[in-house]
């Protein structure tokens, strides 16, 4: 069993995430965490306080001499701005946001002010997901297993580039700040986000993670709760904002014919192992991997809070009222597609520490080796 | 906790589904459960099997004198060509289908006969998640909650229509073998399902699974696995073959400006109640309810057996061989969408009861009409 | 994971478990669960029942060919004296029997009649952890472990013989109805029941549970429900009126000093492995296993149902009453041992499947092989 | 679902605690978790850490103005001294202490250094334990329950005191540095340790924890693992070093007659009022709670690491050595009871949480008040 706790709110001192079940004899330093976190603070689209953060994370347990010990690990990320905001007196909020979640867990939990529900609900919690992600993504690593990601759609501007060099496509998209493969799509991109940004209003999309050279046999047909495929759209789909989720293209796949949808089986050049001429599954069939990349793509809605207001009620008076507006970005794609990696990363490597048991790195190396592939001779 | 397991091989003696943390005090009979194994068989493109099966459903366990007792409920559906198959000497099955388990489950479990893999992976277990979702829609109707479904497009052919009357959409659907609510676009898909099999091919497509009258404030934002919409994406995504989820128009909202996606908030006519002049939210914000009907879409791929047969290999030879065609479906469509209910039915059931807490329908009963909405003098 | 649910109740018409997260290739026969259910069945102190009922387990999925598959075994055990129960026309049980579930379920679930409480809360459930743990044994089995009991005392008599040969006190056990090791203090067993029954009384007593050949380096330190002993106190505390448990001697070591308790660590003859000089601990430090066999021990309660009647209430009428007596045991404790076999099987099948992971025997077997033992050159 | 992680190591910089799904509105300051954390420090048999630890939670996450939000908390304790330990070059340990996790943990996770598997097994950890069950005792409170608990023995020194009066015994033994409610007692088991310490010896002992007010019908006889007897048994069984648990006077219970032991039925003075004249049973039968006070006893071993040395193994040389000695206790029971309080607050919120579900301390207020107890006319 691998599982984590998050806790945190948004402007407390810290968010701290708790991963329980890593195997001893993994490396892992502050650094292997900071990266991701610093992919997650990126984006065109953020509003000021990404600049503020620069977020790091703490090791405080889980881990001694550089090397994971099996027992949990705790990491903390402090909110730099928690002392500025710790003094201010802030006048309870009221009027209820339309998309988010102020006016249901208002009603679920009886708050008296909106405030509380949006400090947890705020995406700043993700950051503790991003890193708990980070320390899975050094298992699969051990593993040669690679999990990225790049942004597809932003509003209705979508990439068009449709190749498989799912690496090379996640290099590109790291050099820009929409995380966009192609870097004409991207400049339309972020001319996008500077319309909706000057007109007050907001922008969703659809980001995709992949992860390679998984191996096949992971996840179970035998149950709902074993398909690989179900899991990654849980996990996937517990981004904030994140309404879709689809293995593949699997929207477009339900409108075409079985024979144009499914992958052929054929032995490759060496002869002796068996490939796929296609990928149209995003690598996994009948809730077990194919041993061909995995591809999750998560819809986005756009971000709630726009400056331009909605309608509302202010619960307060009773009255009708317009949201105000509270700092927010104006598009969150490419920072949720590091989010939906480190779910993503999650659901991977507890599905494979369930192909490979044991406690240590160094117990589980020689049974990776050992493990049934599409070979012909086995 | 609510929790079930099934189990059953397509062609054993029988399906077993086990529920457990169901109340007591829920009228429960054989009946409640054998309208939805009907629903589930009736299709246009199903096979001759379903014309062989009529599923009825033994409760052994967790009733007595009609109402559940809080143990856990068993039901058993027969399979009734078991005695005919029980006899038959058949050789292994060597040639994985494309789409299917086979190659996957074959290389995990290491199976001599591919045939192992796809008795379970059959949709045929699928019958037992529909009886114990049928359990799970009893508990929702003790309070008022039904849950329906209905099929937007089979292959190419997708229903325009677009209105909010859910439960008249649903009676329309259920009066035709495609289940879509508009008997013109029904006659269509009739066709291109004939055509389909006429060519020897298979088709997919999307259903939209609803639920009215849930109350606002079931599941949380608080933790990711908490999140309603993730756990909904995570349940419909595990029916077999469903490969994309979305909550609400989830994909289409990603390409749209905030203002034209979030659900404004607004005092109804009696002056006293909150409500929303739209529902492009799917019922979830936040992870939490809204009180609005809750919308889930699965996007499934075709049927991976296509009788015009798809390149393989022949794992006995390592020889390139084409798939033999086992009997199966051209479309699944309709009965997936009863699929879906089941487990949205479960889900909500699930989310109810952690709401609710209480042991029998009768102390549920005052917590329910005690429960908070969106009033505004409260 | 590996999980299992049972259900049934005492007079309906089957019992049934399912056991998830086998892995495949595992022998199964019919017959290998049939042993345990006759072991469960046999009794000194037992009434009419047991005589009727010659348990047999049906496998209606999960296995085939002989071969588990992976997919959730499903085990069904008739109720052979269902229908002459069907017919008849009982009238509701209003007295609660002190000792019994009665009154606290009626107070939980609002149960009308007490029966319905009852109907699962008797034992006759344990027939179907039984079953379950058959298989776990199998597994157990395929990796040269081997679990069985005995019972240390029934009432006031108390098995006097101290030695560690358990698999030889577990084979004179079997050989008597009280399954005590020594076939003097049997005899005064035997004489304590039917001393116990002819005054209307009845009686509790002690059982130990033992496996050998375990591995070292099961369970955990790290969290507390990752500790072997939690692990096994809560399972084996879960068998119906077992209220105390330990592992080892935990009492009576709790009185000793240090030094007289802990398991001093040598080199074995060999001059290569480590060993321990005393197995004081009962297999188990730090929640992790030793090597040494694991001894857990079971307190029961004596028997609710007495003959002789105990004051109580009547429910209907509010007036004091005695309580009515039900076809029951004067002493299950030889039973409750088998039981508890089970849940320890099951315990520990669990925490090799964590050890080895995996997903058939063949993949285990040389993970197994090359685990780490006390060896000191490793 | 109510659950919790524990993270840190005894000389890191901190312990943490998440605690995930306590409902909004629960009043807590770190000074509820603080007087617990004192609770645990203090001890008769306590080496000289305890006087330099002065253990006080920082809650950085889940409570906002002195409220719970039903967001997780988090909460963190400073290990003081972990300065002072972090610039000290320690050699590795090689001599595995007889009793401790030592030698186990390194042939399960592979440590070069024993000190690694001791760093997270220390009893340091149980501070976290402690502060999540101030929590859960914070939330039990505002139901009027009450948990504590008080010593039984200390070595061969039993309290021979046997009375009802929990409450009061349990303020007698808070009086002492051994927790022992009788006095004379108390100074025999304080003997008792300092001529333990003088020996270079340890002792063990039994504690007793207690929970009063417990509504009748927590807990459930439906399956095994919702049995709350088993529940506690597997929670306060967790406790580092204790290996025994017992529900009431178990183990003394199996010698008995059932006639004695079974708790009879009554009307109370009121004549409208089920209850017992004698809780045998420690306030469960069946596996649900009677109302009546829940007992749990813990069988603690003699703490591992003695001052005089035990026969080991230098894993380094392969050759004969004793053990070294670390700083620890020469008795830990008065400490453990203080942790078994707090596991035994976590399983008894979790099973009140269950019954009444809800999100808030006022959803759940008037749930409570409902809740049918064993009133004649209801």
């Amino acid at each position: 069993m691998l599982r984590f706790i998050t806790a945190g709110e948004s402007h407390g001192p810290e968010l701290t995430v708790i991963l329980e079940g890593m195997p001893a004899g993994l490396p892992l330093q502050s650094e292997d965490i900071g990266t991701d976190l610093a992919r997650r603070q990126k984006s065109a689209g953020s509003g000021a306080r990404m600049t503020i953060e620069k977020d790091r994370a703490r090791i405080t347990a889980g881990a001694m001499g550089g090397l994971t010990t099996g027992a949990p690990i705790c990491l903390v990320i402090e909110n730099r701005d928690f002392q500025s905001w710790r003094e201010k007196q802030i006048p309870p909020m009221t009027v209820p946001r339309p998309g988010h979640v102020d006016l249901n867990a208002a009603i679920k939990y009886g708050y008296p002010d909106l405030r509380i529900g949006l400090e947890r609900a705020s995406a700043r919690e993700t950051a503790a997901r991003v890193a708990a992600g980070a320390v899975c993504k050094k298992l699969l690593e051990a593993f040669d297993i690679f999990v990225g990601s790049y942004v597809i759609s932003i509003g209705k501007i979508v990439l068009q580039v449709q190749n498989s060099e799912h690496e090379q496509l996640f290099r590109s998209a790291e050099s820009n700040v929409v995380r966009c493969p192609d870097a004409e799509t991207a400049e339309l991109m972020i001319q996008e986000i500077e319309k909706a940004a000057s007109e007050g209003d907001t922008l969703g999309g659809i980001f995709q993670c992949f992860a390679l050279r998984v191996p096949p046999g992971l996840g179970s047909h035998v149950h709902w709760e074993r398909r690989l495929s179900a899991r990654l759209l849980f996990a996937v789909g517990s981004v904030p904002a994140v309404k879709g989720v689809e293995i593949g293209n699997a929207f477009e796949n339900a409108g075409s014919l079985g024979t144009d949808v499914h992958d052929e089986i054929i032995v490759d050049s060496s002869g002796k192992q068996l490939a796929r001429k296609t990928n149209r599954s995003g690598g996994i069939e009948g809730g077990i991997t194919t041993g061909e990349p995995i591809l999750v793509r998560g819809a986005m809605k756009p971000i709630s809070t726009t400056l331009k207001g909605l309608n509302s009620v202010d619960l307060a008076s009773g009255k009708p009222a317009r949201t105000v507006y509270e700092r927010s970005d104006v598009c969150a794609v490419p920072r949720a597609a590091v989010v939906g990696e480190a779910m993503m990363a999650f659901v991977l490597a507890e599905a494979l520490l369930e192909k490979l048991g044991g406690d240590s790195i160094e117990e589980m190396k020689p049974r990776f080796k050992d493990l049934r592939s599409g070979q012909l001779d086995r």
